[in-house]
């Protein structure tokens, strides 16, 4: 079995970045579980609470990290940059710098937006902060899903064939990748 | 009177970016006051709660920077990029994009750290946010305290004389530049 | 009488964003002339040719940058980024650091691109390196031209009337806004 | 044997970066050869120049690329980026996107400046250009040499002795990564 930590960049209910990773099961194998990890109790970073002890949603994502083979964003894109939500928890569980629990844990970066952009410029933050948790990131063209209002149906289904397909192309590299990594 | 907001991009009581931010009253002159703005109680940036009604945190937010004529930014670098927690805080006030409180409001970009960039990327980061909120940036050589864990006495006095002179240098033109924008 | 430099980050006689460059005319009023200045002939930076004397070409374009009032900028997307012989001639009339003919030359960003991007990741990186020379650059929604190779008739003419308004909206505003910097 | 393609972002014949990168043959062991491939004959990109056939010197450095078992950069930071001539070289061998002789060779990110800050911005933006060409960048703290014009003798050699150690270490998981990656 090979275990991926999904993280949504939003806390929304109805995400369209959270959406995206619900789809993503569908485009695995039966061999490969995909966990959602909710950010909305994660506290603002405050040096002074992180001690040995941690606050029990950071330890509750440190320990995912830890037990799962590859880490899986989809992000939103606000402001030309990852939430501040995302950012944050990173904050959390990249220390101490350069041997932190994401270091070497292979990463998968998506994102998705309403405009015709799909979050682009929020990966290449995104991908600028990973460097520096030296954390490596699948390579592929960016699956970055513009227009993302319209792109599911009732029953949260992608339902525009290329995108499929490219996601399908993107979510297959991805998991090779990262059991290539563990071997 | 001229009013700067001042925000720090760390919640650590000892943070020596909020202890930067602390000394520049020093270096202004009578007619400016600087308000020390703290982050620690705005909640996590979510959709679901961002409606006309904003929770009471993030309204003395945006309230202070509605009133103030000028923002002032002192941000630690966490993982080549602003804290999580200061990225939170930019999200919720600048709603709706290209039309907030923070569009047209000039600011100031200063960073420090204990390293010896002092916090340059997460500057680069900080303007690239900015830009989507379309706030100017006063444009200076960066104030970058490098090493500024040694940069402070005890009584929190900035002690090397050349950095009193580029901060001095720097609050002047950026106090100049605020007011002019202003007429 | 205002004038603008215009500079294309392409050096294909067929670019998209020369011809962008080209129709700004038709967007503003007759005291305001377009210079299109062609980048073709200038070296690679090298400072070792980088003394007293400068190279022709690179003179060339000192001399039109501080005559000119703005600077307008429309550059493709080269691996995320802008092409290198855009930031190559950046380089040579940079300097010195904080000092050079760029300094506070007010200046527009555009972009075009094949894609449905339109070069915004470009636009981000630009940004970077304007602020870098102390380069203000006008502060509106990014006009970043997606598509492009769809967007103009046989006579060079865009076609598209929303596009039309929406350029015709940033350079009102940036040529007001160079006026307003040059008063 | 294992070849490595070392490229320097600065035409200078002094420059700081090419002496680093002249010193990385004393690093590694005997079967690991150290190439450096000068970029003063790389013509300004230009699409109409690039078909089938390319420039001579564009083609020595595809060549290049396609022997190397990795490649090595050294950069000099200029205005917060890369040089336009490290860019434009790379604009010139990363066609088509995605598909390029850059990707998948595994690199690494190297700097020097006279600053304090050794070119960490420029490591930033070169990792996002390589980002976009698919480049797997070698993970460990970044090696950034600050205040290079005091760090070589006269022969050339590195003096601080936990600056060659840093240097040691880096190269050294570098060049065990490369020969991963090969096996």
């Amino acid at each position: 079995m090979m275990k991926i930590l999904a993280i949504s960049g939003s806390l929304r209910k109805e995400s369209l970045n959270t959406q995206l990773l619900k789809t993503v099961a569908e485009f695995v194998d039966e061999g490969t579980s995909i966990e959602l990890f909710d950010l909305a109790d994660i506290p603002l970073y405050n040096g002074d609470l992180d001690g040995d002890t941690k606050p029990a949603p950071v330890q509750a994502l440190l320990d995912a990290i830890a037990e799962a083979d590859g880490m899986l964003f989809a992000t939103p894109e606000y402001n030309y940059s990852v939430p501040g939500v995302l950012k944050n928890a990173i904050d959390w569980v990249s220390r101490p710098a350069f041997d932190s629990v994401m270091r070497g844990k292979p990463t998968g970066v998506m994102s998705s937006s309403m405009s015709t952009l799909g979050g682009a410029r929020a990966q290449v933050h995104l991908r600028d902060i990973l460097a520096a948790t030296l954390t490596p990131v699948y390579l592929a063209p960016d699956f970055a899903l513009a227009c993302a209002h319209t792109a599911f149906d009732e029953e949260g289904r992608l339902v525009d064939e290329s995108t499929r397909n490219f996601l399908q192309k993107y979510l297959t590299g991805y998991t090779q990748w990262v059991a290539s990594q563990r071997a």
